[in-house]
């Protein structure tokens, strides 16, 4: 009879182990390990670049710094503007209108790194310091233009967004010309710490 | 005896729970915790760069974008290349042939920071869109140019790699010249999530 | 009597296993759940970064390789330095001696992304290769210079640092006009892995 209990007490102890590993895991380090990956926080924001272009010192929040032997920093390339390097500091806003009070500054870089296709690439942090989010999320990815969608990576967090991993997807809102462009930004938090 | 019984079932608990969690997690987020540390997924790619000359615009597949005051953006910096920048949008590949058909493109930034020593720094994604692999694999770090090997980190991942951390190690599988040379990337990832 | 015990029992073993978890994680990946959030690992160091300036060829570790088109590559450009991007390979040290001896190199980039307000942002790596640390350590994240202390992320490590992830915490010790700074970095790691 002991031999036949014991693989059954066993058992019964994976599975209850199962069920409460995730509620362990809820009191530390909230990480949802869901297969249907659900996000422990979502949020999206709107972010407006306004590009450089010679003539709009004063609104420009983005400026071409480097550039192939064959452009220049004043005009974005032809063909794709491959090998354009834009750093920008852009205001965040909760809707898509580029009036709304910001809550908060994406700063980093782009750049336009394909050839053949209509491609960037983004290196850049959100940075809020307002009453609703403090600290900053960090991001990294490859970001092919004209698909509808894309998705790049959360890296990092800090503050409120300590130790933060997921995915943002990226869509292009609106451009005009080649000095205007809005992204909407919708971010997908998959591991999340709770507060300190 | 219940004295004794407690703390050894305690104990015992303990041991399952060490054999059983690995388990558990696996359910979710499939996150090996081996201290052989086995990866959950490995890949192995080349990519292949060409970098632009002045003389290859058809088949060149990056170009010198930044570069210190004392240098051109046509010709790598003497002295280790120190400060030349460089934006790359490359053929991924799964042998070292050039011409085999690409699963993928590297795309991204390196650049060479050492001023005594050649060494450079890489941030780039490997983006694939073929039947076999869809999505992103978000790589950073040093590249210390004169090991044989140099590990970097994978920072992220979308598509078929979503959420992926892990280790890619670089080989200098060939270069040519100032102007092509192709990396051997062996790809190990540690922490993998299970399809949606 | 059983139908009680059953639900008491399980209530045991989700306590037990509570008190179980943290130490089962410490076997494999060295994660530390504590809502306390207390760093698994913490290291502090400096780095010294000397800015080329068309006089210090043989003392700079940094350039300015690319910059808008209003500025030039030799000066730090007007209002905040905005648009001026810089690759380094500047010494790491254990205090803040600019001459002690350097246990490893911090190699990468930063700009600065502020138009309005001073502000810059960084991509990374700590190298290196003593006795005491092999590996390396990869960062990423805003930094807004005007604030006393600014938290990065740390987004992956390598050799002794292997799949690291934490905050890392900068403070400017020093600075002399536009050509010397250095920062403190208190790295705290709140994801660890144990050794092969």
């Amino acid at each position: 009879m002991a031999g036949v209990a014991k693989p059954l007490s066993a058992l019964l102890l994976c599975s209850l182990l199962l069920l409460c590993t995730s509620t362990a895991m809820i009191h530390g380090k909230k990480m949802r390990l869901a297969s249907s990956r659900q996000p422990c926080k979502r949020l999206v924001f709107y972010f407006h670049d306004i590009i450089y272009n010679g003539k709009n010192a004063k609104n420009a929040t983005a400026a071409i710094v480097g550039a192939p032997a064959w452009a220049n920093r004043t005009i974005l390339a032809a063909q794709g503007h491959f090998g354009d390097l834009v750093l920008f500091d852009d205001p965040v806003t909760l809707d898509n209108n580029l009036h709304s009070t910001p809550v908060g500054r994406a700063q980093g870089l782009y750049f336009y790194d394909g050839k053949d296709v209509f491609t960037a690439w983004l290196g850049f942090s959100f940075v809020f310091n307002s009453t609703e989010h403090r600290g900053s999320i960090n991001f990294a990815g490859a970001d092919p233009l004209l698909n509808k969608t894309r998705d790049i990576s959360v890296i990092g967090g800090t503050g409120d967004f300590f130790m933060a991993r997921g995915i943002a997807t990226l869509m292009t809102d609106a451009f005009e010309d080649d000095v205007y462009f809005r992204l909407r930004v919708d971010i997908k938090l998959y591991e999340c710490w709770e507060k300190a």
